[in-house]
């Protein structure tokens, strides 16, 4: 368990649905403090004690409101369908403030999902970034991981492209992915997530053709040091 | 050699670049006859012989102006920098009615290299395609493939992201990247291009910071099957 696990905690916003319990299921793994936000704190509760089941009870996983989660977190992670993005973020924007938005919202537009779609500001990342403002750093990263990989124990071959606001910020973010069992890559400012996200929809349209369900990325050609996480 | 390869010319507009002769080495020794089109046709004469000798005399290579490479081109494929994206296009518009342009350019704007900036068109394939018209089929490939790879005899470590105008258009394409020896996916529409462009500044980022020279990407996940692109 590291320093950073004892003291941080994470909120998962929308964290019912399957990736955030993905997510949350690999940091209260790693010994990071895990709130579960919900509209529901009812669902909340209830996803909190599934994944408290699945790791034996060994770690602090609770369920609550979104508000509640987000006043609580040092770091909040956004896993909400893009049609609730805005009314989630919306609703918790006074308790972000100092703190960092992980954003895992790819802005899938049905019924074309192949079909790369950005929002106005360019990505639901830079969209997060406007409703919030200033005082939140917003960061986009594991969209492409599938939530099938994250509740399992195999090597997931995906790798997680991490933009943001900030290089303090996108460097706090790559500690979690790799709390998270995962390998990250800072892959540049907030203008780049329209790739990390709009990869989502190449992926579907790679799933689709070639008949996979979990295609990824790996970066490839560079060699990484351990030391440059710590 | 391919039926297709020996019925095909290809023709590199502003192929006297790094990117535009390592394309053309590789397809002349597939057995393509390749054009090198240049805005000086002595240039493109020079690059020509060039290859030739690599490939020693073995293939078919010459070199001629823009325009006169696109007319006898049945397939384009556009290296130049982004800062003569337009003018080449508007150049050959007459010449490429009724063929696919293939466009290699990578839309970066300096002095941020590693940050990603779109034009209007949301990537330089969708403003190709808004230049050359309906009459034109447009596919974005090859922006992430080192030249120094494309010239070696290595195995190269990164997949090439097919998108376009058209289905049809991004299998022949998917043709032309296997003849290259590289692994192709198709990547989806036209709209998808924002992904496979913006890519380049997400990997010149990843570069500088984890110092490599050569990051590239591979799909990870997929069975592909070798009869797909027969």
């Amino acid at each position: 368990m590291t320093k950073e696990a004892l003291l941080l905690t994470i909120a998962v916003l929308g964290g019912t649905g399957k990736e955030g319990k993905g997510l949350a299921y690999r940091w209260a793994k790693a010994g990071y403090r895990v709130v579960i936000g919900s509209r529901s704190s009812e669902k909340a509760v209830k996803a909190a004690s599934e994944i408290m089941e699945l790791l034996e009870g060994s770690s602090s996983v609770v369920g609550t409101t979104n508000i509640e989660a987000a006043d609580q977190a040092d770091i909040a992670v956004l896993t909400v369908p893009y049609s609730a993005h805005r009314d989630t973020l919306e609703g918790v924007k006074s308790s972000l403030k100092g703190k960092i938005l992980v954003d895992v919202t790819a802005p899938l537009v049905p019924p074309k999902l192949s079909k790369v779609q950005m929002p106005p500001a360019g990505s639901a990342a830079q969209e997060a970034k406007e409703i919030l403002g200033e005082d939140v750093e917003v960061v986009a990263a594991f969209q492409s991981v599938s939530h099938e990989h994250l509740l399992g124990e195999e090597e997931i071959e995906c790798d997680v492209l991490v933009t943001g606001s900030s290089k303090k910020a996108r460097e706090e973010v790559l500690r979690l992915v790799e709390a998270a069992d995962l390998i990250g890559w800072d892959a540049g400012p907030i203008e780049n997530s329209v790739v990390v996200e709009g990869l989502t929809s190449v992926l579907i349209n790679i799933n689709r053709i070639y008949g996979s369900k979990h295609s990824g990325i790996k970066i490839t050609g560079v060699q990484k040091q351990s030391s440059e996480s710590t």
